[in-house]
């Protein structure tokens, strides 16, 4: 099973038009892979740091499916959709309890070695957690 | 000649590791949309709110092309790429003063009726306008 | 007992200095009376202003007791201190597992009238439960 | 004079009840005090950090005076109101090119050593400058 959370859209979360305010899905699904990392991989990005990497982002994008608003409870979803040498490719689904999804995003993130910033090589403890990921929930 | 802002990458815009933090790019780029709506089309989007009509985003997408730190100084740029008979299409960069491309958004926007939530055709006080953006601009 | 919540300090919270970020501590106060309301008072802010009124905030302040950094889980507890014929007074807290205490917030709230702007007696039916939560935990 | 910076309510800012959301002042106010700091004090954050010391808010609070919406163009003000052994206390204004003030802010800062945490003496290149300041605008 993948993993997710739940979250619920915040008053302030949201703009005068009362919906969700655009780049704030951003933080939901960031948030989530930062869970989904302490959670999956047993390292959040702090220990990430710690140890000399980095994963930063290079591609981010969201289909925005269906307006969210205040109270909203939000199932977020982090799947593993593929892996490269360096890179990772997440998707990161909102749905409502009714089935309703809101959001679909995909993450495209590459590690780093944290001093030079050059791409590294997804270490190997965290690989063999993101390809079972992957071969569970890949598409 | 593309609307253009600046825009200094705040300290508090940026997470532990120093950079900017993965969902922080697309407050600058949507800060930057809706300035472009005040400037170049001249109606904010509270005018077009009490107009009876919305802009919301169905899709955002970003590339990271480069860090970006504390105290950068970007200039953040807004191009009409595509028209639709409701949606628009907008690219969104962010460029340092030695000429690096920092980030490269895209925006795709939908015209509807706040009240239905349905979309409809870009009101004509604001196509003629997105189509002269886009007959300069345009890729 | 008065109202609480756990919130974990989110990475992208925090700033480079790796605390966090000086104002992201009245996100959480806020989001934590939003919840409040919600529950204790069986009444959103999307409600409240639906029935016409608002609850704006006329004074917030925070005393920052120990620095929080990422993955730091905190108990939030929104208390009721004080009520007046419009305003009411709340304490918010963050406290860690062990009993530290990080923050320590206070809101005055003042109840309007959302068209006119104008200060409004607290709504009866709040009345009784804040009045009742302001017995069992004022201060 | 005081150091000022112009700033523009964002819509992004403001709540669903169309006015700027609680928290989002001290975004401002943090702001124009980083702001404050490169321009008048020559160093920003991250050079202060780099150098080992750290200013973290022990205390911040806020009156809000008038509801802020979307497009309001405020003059955001520093004036720094007392000096102590390790602590410098900042009055922050938002006020409209009317003269309306919009909310007056007051933050407390206290010089920090970055490994230790504990406070250390202003360090003299700053005090001779926020003393300066304080001559000029203290109250």
């Amino acid at each position: 099973m993948a993993y997710s959370e739940k979250r619920m859209v915040a008053w302030g979360d949201c703009d005068p038009a009362g919906i969700l305010y655009t780049p704030r899905v951003y933080d939901y699904c960031t948030e989530a892979l930062d869970n989904f990392f302490r959670t999956v991989l047993g390292c959040d990005w702090v220990a990430l740091l710690a140890g000399g990497n980095g994963q930063p982002m290079v591609h981010t994008e969201c289909d925005y499916l269906k307006p969210m608003r205040p109270g909203l409870e939000l199932t977020v979803t982090v799947t593993v959709t593929a892996t490269g040498r360096s890179s990772v490719t997440y998707a990161i689904d909102g749905m409502a309890a009714d089935g309703t999804a809101h959001f679909r995003a995909r993450y495209v993130a590459c590690f780093i070695d944290i001093e030079s910033g050059a791409a590294v090589p997804i270490p190997e403890r965290f690989r063999a957690i993101l390809e079972r990921e992957l071969a569970g929930h890949g598409q």
